[in-house]
């Protein structure tokens, strides 16, 4: 009910038309959604074009199947992520154009083109146990609409090779940056840039690794300013926001 | 030196007006910095009329005065974060244009006017106490150039006086949220809009609060997407950020 | 030994039926239990007609099939949690009327019907992979003899879902939020109704969640007032404490 | 505006009395709040007759006078919690029926009776260094209209006075348990009565208590049934959430 | 009420000279206490002639004075420990045979002498720095009637200092050792006796020692058997535990 | 080699019946242990007839054998903890008189009797998943020579049945408390007995509980003195210390 | 480019034989690495002679394989770590001198001899659980040139037993000292030793323990001068490091 | 008692030189240290014209004074560490050579020259809040005789400033690098040089920097190899540990 709705309504009681009990109990009744308040879809349905997600762990291959049967009876892209190569031959016989990203363990089906912005997303990973989660990150970014540069195993102790691709770093309109152990690789990217980067902590390593606590902590006091963190290996988050970002 | 400056040079060498034992001299003492890669220098001197910044915690309130002595002897405007009303005292002796503010505990000097975006940024606190954070980031972003709406005292506990607001929540083209306690609020704005929202968990709290970890493992935990995080009371770095992506 | 015994027996000794030194015996071999504390003895065997609890996890199906074995002899409905479905076909052998609740994890045997008040019991989950606790807390719940409602898939960041149950909501005796990663659905619905809240964080999530950690310390600092906390991933107590409270 | 307010709105049109866009102007200004969501109220304003309350820590003295000042215009009873006795003598210069309560660190105002349930609310305290959660506890439940029983010095190495005051606690509708160190008496409490515990763990001890961290983790494992934990040191928290029980 | 008693008073009822009401009201307020557990009492009460215990810190200056003043009208020895220099002067005034010991942060009041086993309590010590609780471990130990053999500065690093000592140490009947940073003097000594080890971390150091935690856990997983630690600073319990041990 | 055998040396030396060259070799061969410091032996070889332990945790099969049939050639009773049924199948074979403990998880072999003391040790347990650990502190105690007394299921939660064993504990010399979650026992313990209490953490639970850190934390803080504790989970070590406690 | 380079190129700009455009073009596309910085290849490439390492943890057995395929087609030696014996069966296959190093979990090929410093490395190894990464770094170091004295078993509760092997420990040129548990051991060493001693603490342990929590802390707050820590079961990075300063 | 004395001592026996009981007095009564293990000494009493070293927090003013009046009686050079400037006067008053390093928080006695090696040990910080930390490093390394360079303000979001002191930092022997925040300066560093790099965790930062955790966990998992840690802020055993290195 937006403000003409309202004017109608009192405008129906001053005639007459309508019951001062009705107009109270339709008054009472609005739930804030009802409010119009279009923006509270915004997270879940988005705009159409946009795709659908799901999140494969913790699911059984037998749900990810029929959540997926489901989706593609709709006009969207899907993506989800988290999956195994098992899921992905339960949702081929009933999807053959479904597709599997092994390394960022996901699956993508293509329903439409999405339009891409010029500007594109770069995705640097430190080493090669990072891909995983770097790799879900390109994804995810790819399949909401945008270019990914991919920038692998240019790790702080071999910076040079990190200034081998500092081209393709600044004219990058965000970055994203992945990285496990001591998590130190955003804040020299984010030394370089003057452009957006997104921190993503992962789990790689081991011992005083703590489960990806020294690479987030590493990362949320990173003496760079323009450096933001997600969740530990979370891929998907990044590029999401990444997109966003791109597409602003 | 620029691009122009090396091409000058080279023209010197070339009509004979430099030795090129001068001109290897002057270009060997390069340092990577020299060497143009402008972005290099964005973290400390930035472009032109970009703000320098002082981080006043721990220094001494003569260390500050000294530090903006010298600054404001150039054209740049200057913000200076975390300080005492003490060492405005003493920086106003020397630089009268200087201005307090008192709950973001900043300095700042205005030299110049910045050019600012159409669009503007949004910072949401959850309660007043989160203020000195959520002051710090809009007083960063001010000075940095951007338009800035504060919405404020909209906890989750009372969560209808953020639908009260919901129409400059969802026009800004990036939100700040910070909070304290369950640091719960960047999940519900990151529920309501589709740009991107910098997390600040700040250390307000008392007991399970554990100086700002209940906040911010909340925030990177988040279900929303669109999230991202920056360190604990970090107001400074979300305000930085948030400007760096509105004027993408 | 309720207070009528313990006046008999002294009867019977001063009427010279029962022997000081026998008498003497009886009273010194009472127990604490003996004194007539009968709330001594609320947590273990309650009062009839309550039901009977196993705590599966940890224990062989043979130890768990016994238990129920000698339980259902007796004339109480019977609950066991954190079972397996192995478990629940070895307890189908000797006690045909048991009950598997697959998602709850937990088998129930109903020997007779209890008593239930008016007023039930809302269970709010955020997500789908909070299920698993939520439906614990529900059949428990029910077990010991209350309505429930379920409310599903209300998780902070499509918050308006929540407003489309208010009235569910604000309607129940007393609300058990079940929540994983942020942990922040607690807190909304504790501004939403005057009624108390039991919080139960969940392990569900990765990273930076830390095993329930973080859902955990943000139900700990929620700003709303009028919630409380159990264990993680703890369906049953909070099933246990909605009861307890709803049938005061 | 409650129901009433709104149908006199609407007759008030009806009869033309109001013009249909001056009546707009009012319900379009309502928030929310105003819309009839008498619950979403409920944290801070509640209903009539029920005390303000501020968190006083973090505050200047001089704000918690000038928000004591603006509520003592009102008929509401006032709670200050987390004050010092600084404040208390800044606050009864402008209203001199204010009280302090020393250990509970507490202001309150008493406008007007609250109407108390018959049933009552223990407080059971296992150190004298406990006392001021404690009494924070009891002053809140008071001033929200209920009768306290307190339960001193109890602690669980000394269990048998614990039994001398058996009765008033086996009696008690809200069990409030607040304890430090190793926080074993909710436990205790927990296995004597078949009324809700509410556990309150306190920062009082040294070494391994880590600020309170070895209360919060014992009480949250309690083995007793029918206990749920809040915030360390969350007195006020406590004596709200048991008042709520109280008067279901 | 011990056996002879309970027989008396059912004699009684047997002979009509106490009628059954009275008796079953005696009974029934028999307290947990009154059953002759006279154990119950032993951790406060204790033994004619064993010092009534203290713990200043937290407390007033007039609190401990007052608490001092009372006990000193009875016949036992007095330990108060975590008291200040200005506490002890406060408690001269009153009790002039009072002393204070200044490294262990006691007060004591000899009243009368404690028969002392032949055997003694030796305390180890790592480094200076862990002498106040080493003293606080040796004046309990002293005032509960145990000598003791003080070995100090003897830590890990240098080692050989230990083995001068080593004869005191292998004659000890219970060997407290005390240590802060990485705890590991504990560990050595058990490896060298056959006599139980109470091991005592201490709060001394810096940095990753994070407030005694290094020596805890150090203490914890010692490879020695025979090691088992108290809190950390927690002289006054590794001194009354060796007591107890020495007195078997 | 004892000063019997190093005077029977020197005699020989003295008599000419031992070249001084095959002398110094004996005694240069000898390591610190042999230099009569019978107490660096303690931990490993022990005095005659105390058994040899062996820790089977991260051992196989093959290597508890090899370590067992060694063992075995020598006259002293053996233990192993730690170890899997299959272990115990392989040691049969080469030692039939070995006995398997499922419950402690722990193999002995009986080569002779061992003297025990009048005295015993009481084992209480808080839950039956604690048994595990107590059984290995019960044969642990056994072995080296004790009585023991199990107290078992007396949790906290349901505190008389800890009452009606209390003559049992009050009468042991030494008692050992096994408790997970909460870890509130060995507090109630040692306010009832006036002798040393060894408390063992486990790791049972889940949760907060995290990894038996909930109990370990809980005992450390213990408000009872006389209680120190010792690993999570090291049902050894407690019988172990209890065994050197009760032969003192 | 070095300095001849750059005054050749300038000399062609001088003599008009290069466009100055052309040169700008050149020295503007200079990376860091160019400029001669050939220290920036140390970590990867190094020296020719020196093995090239693999890191086999989270890698493929394929994987490894490949890799291993690739090295071998150049003279260099080869070390992998945390490889399994499936790994090694493997590479066996390609590379029939490959050999297992099995408690180390390594692969080593030697293809040509490296030559040792006279000076050795000694790696102390507290107990035979703590093997594994003491023989990683022991490999490490032989392959790295280096020779290496073993010194097992010598856990600080057999103290003794250090002693017994002190000469070796005092002339070497540097310290391994590897200790999971309490991690005292390079304290010890530390004080014994003026040499540098590099800790490693392993995981090896349980409970309190927290996956080689306590050992690094014990580790790093050692109160011996001239010890450093690596990361917790980092064989490797001793190793390394060791061979590093025995060659200095 | 060397072999020599050894085979002496036994001479004098054989040939009745010795009594026998006599010679077994001298061979008891061997301590550890009468065994010529001069190494023993090392820690502490060291070669001559070694420092004293004192470390001054947790002492008063007076016992630093007092502990350097005996100390500079002897002809050693000395230093103190974590002094105050009030430390410093009283010092001075009864050692007038002695020298104030402020930012290093320490005092120094030069008493004789010592001798240098040729090489040099670098010192390297990430930021001017490091300076005390790298200051005192640099203090200890020159009183213990080596030549240090200092390289300041080179944190890794400028990383293009640490590569113009490329050649200082490549031609050093040994390398202390300090920082706080994220700690991954040493990462940077190490993969930079083929020297040892010891890195020292600084506490300087705020929120998840936690009291310097984020930059040791940074430092311990440390993608570079020759990275070793230290305790946090402990820059004086990174100077010694250095300076042991230098003098191999």
């Amino acid at each position: 009910m937006n403000q003409d709705d309202l004017l109608k309504l009192l405008e129906e009681v001053k005639h007459g038309r309508l019951e001062t009990g009705e107009a109270m109990q339709i008054l009472k009744n609005f739930t804030v959604k009802d409010l119009g308040f279009a923006k509270l879809d915004t997270h879940r349905e988005l705009r159409t074009g946009y795709p659908e997600v799901i999140f494969g762990q913790g699911k059984t291959t037998e749900e990810v199947k029929e959540i997926i049967r489901f989706m593609s009876t709709q006009n969207n892209n899907i993506l989800a992520t988290r999956v195994t190569e098992e899921m992905f031959r339960a949702v081929q016989d009933i999807c053959p154009e479904a597709k599997f990203h092994q390394r960022a363990r996901a699956i993508t089906v293509m329903k439409k083109e999405m339009k891409c912005p010029d500007t594109y997303i770069d995705i640097i990973a430190a080493g090669t146990s990072d891909l995983p989660v770097a790799e879900e990150a390109a994804v995810t970014a790819e399949i909401f609409g945008n270019k990914v540069e991919r920038i692998i195993d240019v790790g702080v102790a071999g910076i040079h090779r990190l200034y081998d691709r500092i081209e393709d770093i600044t004219k990058a309109r965000v970055n994203i940056v992945v990285a496990g152990m001591e998590g130190a690789l955003p804040s020299i990217v984010g030394g370089l840039v003057d452009k957006p980067v997104i921190a993503v902590p992962t789990s790689v390593g081991y011992g005083a690794n703590f489960s990806g606590l020294s690479a987030l902590l590493g990362m949320l006091t990173s003496c760079a300013s323009g450096v933001s963190v997600v969740n530990i290996d979370n891929g998907f988050g990044a590029g999401f926001l990444a997109s966003m970002i791109n597409k602003l």
